[in-house]
């Protein structure tokens, strides 16, 4: 027998999944915390809108479950799938986003990423916190200020980046601290110091999240960029990147942490060509300017 | 120095935030599935209006991976923690809802829950499918119909149910079978047989759901229940519970599977009290009827 499509009730079957949703979120009233109570509320009222919306089939809300699974069974105290999942749907960037408040001219914030260590090395102002990571060579300089413009000294910039293959200093196997340091801003809020000019990288692309993004015809890979974390007593702290214009990658980075005010010109340098502070290069070398605004605390 | 909250620039970030879910969706352009597309768009959505919504913190998006970490490393093949997620928060039940569409007076549908058991131990109408567990004795009856009123001879009718402990057969382990059964609909449509009298499980809550549940000021209880399946070539398949009218559990049970058109009168029948069939019962035993009505197939 071949199935036909009979109209449903529609006014009855929206009634039944109105009230459905309406009575979960009543089962909350009871939460002792209020702010529990309000996330649950709303992520409650959120799922079932996308059921609803998309009407999820029992299949689809099986594939479902099983992906979860796979990204609980992926999850271990080195790999950790739900933050990739949350990365990749840009949950993890509307955090951040809803987190860092559009002030005055304040620097735009971005992901924090797995790949920050505390108590990397301090390096001078002109230093080179490179330590050894093949790469090429590049000048980043700047000044902090805050949103009146005036200059932030003494405020601690802390940088890290991947090498030229790609790969962080701490996804080796042999305890190598490189391509990570911190500086402080001089009096004037100016820094400045050696790193390396950035390349691109994928997200670990071959657990459950890889196949989602294969599935959706998505790219694993990050656009090119060189992380900062700033702070300084009185200011909101800053964690953000500075990617590198012309980097094809700008547009489909994998975790949306690009934004149009942190792409900077990152100039490549002929051999030979004279270096800020006197050094000979063979090679090429880059260099790039960054200036730095830092909110006040209490962004509300 | 004590945080004032200072007006951040509510535009800007509005427009910062509503682009960030603009992007995150059209990444999704270029999936070959347009079902997969479309599912991943929404879902991107709704997460989005979420944190958006509630402005949820670093802090609590911390929670929240480290929660969903544990209901993965809680799940194993005998327990599945993200369906006890998905129960609990009514999202299993909405996708029952948007499966099984109003259709004129066509019985409602419920949850299936984790414990049937196919191939269960054909009964004859007024058969005993609790074999041997324990509980007082329950007689159910009823008809099998079409939404046009017509019986529905030879439908299959699989039941399952809890014993008086609120444990399923197969919790116990000694391989038994009890209390599930199958029977088929007489020529007039009728069905009837021996069962017990549902009593009321929880859910297990030794995992993070139960920790979510407990917090939220939630029981994990559910009201009591006996379970049904019923099939007839060219009928939608019916998957449903029957509830106990008076039962304290009703407006909690904790996977939100109560409907009021489900919950049947379970009449307390007196010791001695003659029985439909005859049969002699020492204590109380109790009885109810259940008019089945199944939606043809294809309903839109
Ligand atoms: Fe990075
Ligand atoms: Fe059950």
């Amino acid at each position: 027998m071949k199935a036909e499509t009979i109209t449903g009730d529609s006014e009855q079957q929206g009634a039944r999944e109105v009230e459905l949703t309406e009575r979960v979120t009543r089962s909350f009233e009871g939460a002792s915390d209020p702010r529990l109570k309000a996330i649950l509320t709303s992520l409650t009222r959120h799922l079932h809108a996308f059921v609803r919306e998309v009407r999820l089939t029992e299949d689809e809300w099986n594939a479902g479950i099983r992906f979860l699974t796979d990204v609980g069974h992926t999850t271990d105290d080195k790999r950790q799938e739900f933050i990739l999942l949350s990365d990749t749907l840009g949950v993890s960037m509307q955090v951040i986003t809803v987190n860092n408040r559009a002030y005055r001219d304040a620097t735009e914030a971005t992901v924090f990423g797995p790949f920050f260590v505390d108590g990397a090395p301090q390096i001078p102002l002109g230093g080179d916190m490179a330590a050894g990571a093949t790469g090429e060579p590049c000048w980043v300089e700047g000044t902090v200020r805050d949103t009146d413009g005036n200059p932030v000294p003494g405020a601690r910039i802390e940088v890290w980046e991947a090498d030229e293959d790609g790969m962080y200093d701490v996804q080796y196997d042999d305890d190598r601290t490189a391509a990570r340091a911190h500086l402080f801003s001089a009096a004037d809020g100016g820094f400045r110091f050696w790193g390396i000019t950035p390349t691109p990288y994928p997200i670990p692309d071959d657990g459950p999240v890889g196949g989602m993004l294969a599935r959706a015809g998505r790219s694993p890979m990050r656009a090119s960029h060189l992380h900062f974390m700033v702070s300084s007593p009185g200011l909101r702290t800053l964690v953000t990147h500075i990617f590198v214009n012309g980097d094809p990658l700008l547009s489909t980075d994998s975790v949306f942490g690009v934004k149009e005010s942190l792409i900077k010109d990152f100039v490549r340098q002929d051999p030979g060509t004279a270096t800020p502070d006197g050094r000979t290069i063979a090679g090429t070398w880059a260099r790039v300017s960054f200036d730095i605004v830092l909110a006040p605390v209490g962004i509300g």
